[in-house]
């Protein structure tokens, strides 16, 4: 397994992220390279989600993986095990990543030859929401352990993303998780989103997921 | 049951947090209150915790709460149901609380007749490790479905803690949980840190850690 390469990056010194993330955009479409930015709650299981998409897809699509963390690059190797391009951004504690952190990654992945990269946030549900990084696609992870009444406290991030998976629907036995009033509260604040639960664990709901996100990624790159 | 006194607060326009904190400390000795900063991920079951700690201790010392949320009050109509005095901050969007806010709660609360106060943070292993509040004593929840690695990925909240709950450890059987390896990288950052292993549902490990957790308040009160 080769190492996997750390990118120390800071706050970018220009403070206009929109404009950053505008240059990422147009970069990857000259590129033909689709951007999804992944963000969730710490432990919700963005890493074994990505690998079990990664799985199914890797065949039919070159894709590449950033990991954002604090310190540590523990899911990166996670990722290297499936054979795909990753990186490891330490942003050094800070709380969110921003475009030209992103643009960073993305340079050092090589994304022009790659049709998908997954930028996957850090864990947290609140800054990330509030940084365009040039995504053609906003997806949250909601874990079924974490509750249904997260719509109700953390609104912002509900409302911007394009789709919403609910994660670990394996546990749902265990779990005091309603479904319908998490539907409910999700679509009052964001009508269109699509919401997909799935276990990345036993496969339940994990064709479904990649089927959309093939054809959004297809779709695209027409 | 009565409505949910909601207190808007925002940043405070005196720049300096660590001043705050030491006021808010010095006025907390003068009241003999003793105040706790309950930090975690969105879903690891700060307000269940607080639920049951509160059934076991309300008779023994004089408790209030203060919730903080971005926008919703459910949890504080949880607290609200034991019986002890509740209020919820509402801090437009923000990813933590400052001491400024704090006060304002603790002002709300008339804490000046009360032995216990818990301050719930919001939900962010991140944002919150940074500002110090005035409290006594640090506590963040990791709950078992989030894993063992966490404190790989947060070290700051697991360095500044005093003490760590590990909860929903009723749930140990469906995760890949290793308290081993969580136990010896949490060591690593902070060596004095006590970890406390329960279940507000089953109540398993409750007795322990609220039997700690009065001690702490008795011999601080002395």
């Amino acid at each position: 397994m080769d190492k996997i390469r750390v990118i120390e990056v800071k706050k970018s010194v220009y403070a206009n992220n929109d404009l950053e993330a505008n240059e990422n955009r147009d970069l990857l479409k000259k590129q033909n390279t689709y951007m999804m930015n992944l963000m969730s709650s710490p432990g919700s299981g963005k890493t074994t989600m990505l690998v079990s998409t990664i799985e199914r897809l890797k065949e039919k699509i070159k894709i590449g993986i950033v990991e954002a963390d604090i310190d540590s690059d523990v899911d990166a190797y996670s990722i290297s095990k499936t054979g795909v391009p990753v990186n490891q951004l330490h942003n050094g504690g800070m709380c969110h990543l921003d475009a030209g952190m992103v643009r960073e990654g993305l340079s050092d992945l090589g994304a022009k030859d790659l049709d998908f990269v997954v930028i996957e946030n850090i864990g947290n549900l609140i800054c990330p929401a509030g940084y365009d990084l040039g995504q053609n696609l906003n997806c949250m992870i909601l874990s079924v352990p974490e509750g249904h009444d997260k719509p109700l406290k953390y609104p912002k991030m509900f409302t911007k993303v394009d789709c919403l998976i609910i994660s670990k629907v394996d546990t749902v036995s265990v779990f005091d998780f309603d479904f319908k009033a998490l539907e409910k509260s999700v679509r009052k604040l964001n009508p269109n989103i699509k919401i997909f639960p799935l276990s990345a664990k036993t496969g339940e709901g994990m064709d479904t997921w990649c089927e959309y996100l093939l054809n959004k990624i297809e779709s695209w790159k027409q």
